[in-house]
């Protein structure tokens, strides 16, 4: 039994592998339907909004932290209500907490607590650079899926992660590290861009059926042919395909959820 | 003129490198002198009360957010309070926040926002793993002080860090891009571990007068005279030297920041 159980089951019952990312900044939430930004709370209404209209289409849902720490004690409230709502609704779909987070040793109880108990996520996204002693905390919690940033998708990505060592690049060595020391509780996930396909090929050559959480598509230019072909794993699987912004500030979410959760399973049973 | 210059101003003022970790973890907040966990405001209460005890003897806060966040809004909201009286009582003291964040691109704005803006830190630090085109957002804040994680103090650092790229150690690549590259603003400080003195001095020798934050001084077990004999700069400043639970969670903070600055300043002035 794996944390993941819960993603895998959502992905095949709904037949869909769409996480949309909850990115509300408060500058960019629309006026309609509602004028959200008049009520007492903005984050939490689109998010709910947003959430009742891409549901049926969804796998996993991704709120970014920055953007809520952005409005401070207000916005982590709002992120808060965001998570007792998706608790108490929609209790099988998969809840990541995109927060980038990693510090040493037992610091890191005070972000397991925060985001696993006081928030109730499913996963959170980490940086590896202190090593996996450092995230013992997170690692040790079988009950909760850690996501090791391992290449990501921003334009400058390579600057460390491409330097080789021994020939390996550094995004291959952590790709090694997570699946063969790291996961020993088969919790782990890789963050793999889908601006870059060409490593996600090889990274899914070196880790077997691992699951890829996979930003970038969308606004940052992924494609997602290219991500099915190199990133699905032997079961169909694997990855969980995420879109923030060109779904949930789109004219109309449910249109681009819909749309884009049809276009990933095209490419995924024609590929 | 860096935003360094305050912490540099105050060191030289009160003639003290010290940094006080406000690691203020609730349930080993003391009840003397009083029973601070039964106010209303616990977090804040304990560390105004540190603060007077110990400030003529510190140069700089450093509140690790990890504790904050494990009381959800409610911390948050003490951590505000905590800086708004910073502000007010002491606004000489150069303030770190220890929050070891890092997304890409426009997310950080999420972050620069609360962390510079709203809860108003001269300083934060961060993670290289993204590059510096992600950090741009934070490096680009020229009134603010981006502090890279380049050779970190936990037990485990080396597993990423010690990797070779043709012969240099991954943590050498980190202090050559950011003093380099990064620090085109002269607002970049390293974090180099008093756990490991030899590859201080290996980095004070590659990138001349930076300033060093220097964790693990303590409870780790770094050495005070190994660090100040590798890392003090032609200045005879270029450190911030951290010290949390052993002067926080003391019987006496007052007598242990006293006595902590003082030993830095024997090992300074006699090195």
């Amino acid at each position: 039994m794996s944390p993941l159980d819960k993603y895998n089951t959502r992905a095949k019952k709904i037949n869909s592998l769409l996480c949309v990312g909850l990115d509300s900044d408060f500058e960019k939430i629309p006026d309609r339907p509602q004028k959200f930004k008049s009520l007492e709370f903005p984050q939490f209404e689109f998010n709910k909004w947003i959430i009742e209209e891409t549901h049926e289409f969804v796998a996993a849902y991704k709120p970014n932290i920055a953007f809520y720490e952005a409005r401070g004690d207000q916005g982590m409230k709002e992120l808060k209500m965001t998570m007792d709502y998706l608790i108490k609704n929609h209790p099988d779909i998969f809840t990541i907490l995109d927060a980038k987070r990693a510090d040493i040793g037992n610091t890191n109880n005070g972000y397991v607590t925060s985001i696993f108990d006081w928030l109730g996520f499913d996963a959170v996204t980490l940086h590896p650079y202190l090593g996996g002693e450092a995230l013992k905390p997170f690692l040790d919690r079988k009950d909760k899926v850690s996501i090791i940033l391992c290449r990501t998708s921003n334009e400058g990505a390579g600057e460390l992660q491409d330097l080789e060592i021994e020939g390996r690049p550094l995004w291959q060595i952590v790709a090694e590290k997570v699946s063969k020391v790291w996961n020993k509780n088969n919790n782990c996930i890789l963050v793999v861009g889908a601006t870059y396909p060409e490593e996600m090929k090889r990274i899914r050559s070196l880790v077997g059926d691992m699951t890829f959480l996979v930003p970038g598509i969308g606004a940052q230019g992924g494609d997602i042919k290219a991500v099915l072909e190199a990133g699905l794993n032997s079961e169909g699987l694997g990855l969980i395909i995420n879109s923030s912004r060109g779904i949930i500030f789109s004219e109309n979410p449910k249109e681009e959820a819909r749309k884009l959760s049809g276009v990933i399973n095209q490419y995924r049973f024609n590929k």
